[in-house]
């Protein structure tokens, strides 16, 4: 695979592909309903919160806002739930604690041991839409050994806009055939490998949980397509040693 | 000091306050001297190099000249000594290799330690003129555990100028006083000062090496001021456990 060869950096989605937020969310939702005694079906609320965050990029993604960071979007996201919910009288730092949901998602169980081989050979990076202090938090409480946090502040741009994916690119002096995204989701490769990138897919069949299929790798071929972030380091010569 | 008990981050100026830039320059510019047979006083040649370096940064940060990352106005400087010095006929991949130099800095005895021990309790991170690409790969080589690169790009302004400070505050969804900057230098921390930041001032009375002095913590009250990472871990209460 000489295409492969020449990767000298790896960076990745990160909600679905690195973390499980529907099930991380769902359980701090479902902590917090039991400690104020609120009874709501906590997996809709973090599907409709969820569901929320494409309309809210999309408005600065065709230029009818102005770059605004997802911790931001979030949190507007949150007050219209909120409201449809009539979950009312909350505190500032209520509030606060449900938005840094985002903060606290767990990854799944291959992410750690993956990323630290692959660290060995590559710099490791985030390409995501969060923000920088939405995914440095995250890395510190997950154990993330991420070499670089590319928030979207760096490119000020959204995937799947190819100057999030350029931009990324730029700023760590490469070039996008040196560069492999790896994520869950196949619009996000497509996107990412237009720009020239080398691609990753790792299915994540419970990103959505039981009422929504997830991403399977068909229609593509990607340079990669495996289960785990395991298989990302097998495939890329990172052995466990 | 109930000021200190607020900071949730500690940033760090790079070039002298993490690596000895001049004692690495001087390695790596006589090992090439050595290999192509080229007799000059290297230690000269990385002196005038740095010395390039402001009046450089100067041209973005008056206007005259639209940002430009640091590998670039290093390139250009390094250009215009290759020219001084009359060393002529280098191939692309020599340039680039000298040009990377700055890419190859080794850090204080005391850095990874301290970087390690502060890293337990706050987010750490590179507060530099450098660039991203050039930040991380230093990183890598030299085993400093950041959590966060925030280079030029993010704030897209080179310090001193406060936007360079209040956009890493930013950036990491943190107020100025809860950041404390650690630089061997007083005019950065002065600047950093007038944001907001918390400030730690550490010697390093060798960056200069014999021709200059080094700034002493002298006609300013920092927050902590020490001669080393590891006195910045005591006074942040990171003890070695």
């Amino acid at each position: 695979m000489a295409e492969k060869d020449q990767v000298k950096a790896l960076v990745f989605d990160v909600f679905g592909t690195v973390v499980d937020w529907r099930g991380s969310a769902i359980r701090e939702l479902t902590a917090f309903g039991s400690a104020r005694g609120l009874s709501h079906d906590w997996a809709q609320f973090a599907d409709d919160w969820r569901g929320l965050y494409q309309p809210a990029m999309e408005e600065v993604r065709s230029g009818r806002r102005e770059f605004t960071i997802l911790d931001m979007l979030h949190r507007e996201s949150l007050i219209k739930l909120l409201d449809k919910y009539a979950i009312k009288g909350l505190a500032d730092h209520e509030v606060e604690h449900l938005n840094t949901i985002w903060h606290r998602l767990d990854p799944w169980p291959d992410v750690v041991e993956g990323l630290t081989r692959l660290k060995r050979r590559y710099i490791i990076g985030t390409m995501s839409n969060a923000n920088i202090g939405l995914a440095v938090r995250m890395a510190k409480r997950a154990g993330l050994p991420w070499d670089v946090i590319l928030g979207s502040e760096v490119s000020r741009a959204f995937k799947p806009t190819p100057q999030a994916y350029l931009g990324g690119a730029a700023a760590l002096n490469l070039k996008p055939h040196e560069m492999m995204l790896v994520a869950a989701h196949n619009g996000d490769l497509a996107a990412a490998a237009k720009t020239g990138y080398r691609t990753a897919f790792v299915v994540r069949p419970d990103e959505y949980g039981p009422r929504k299929a997830a991403d399977v790798a068909t229609n593509h071929t990607w340079d990669v397509s495996t289960d785990s972030f395991i298989g990302v380091a097998e495939a890329m010569g990172c052995p466990r040693r």
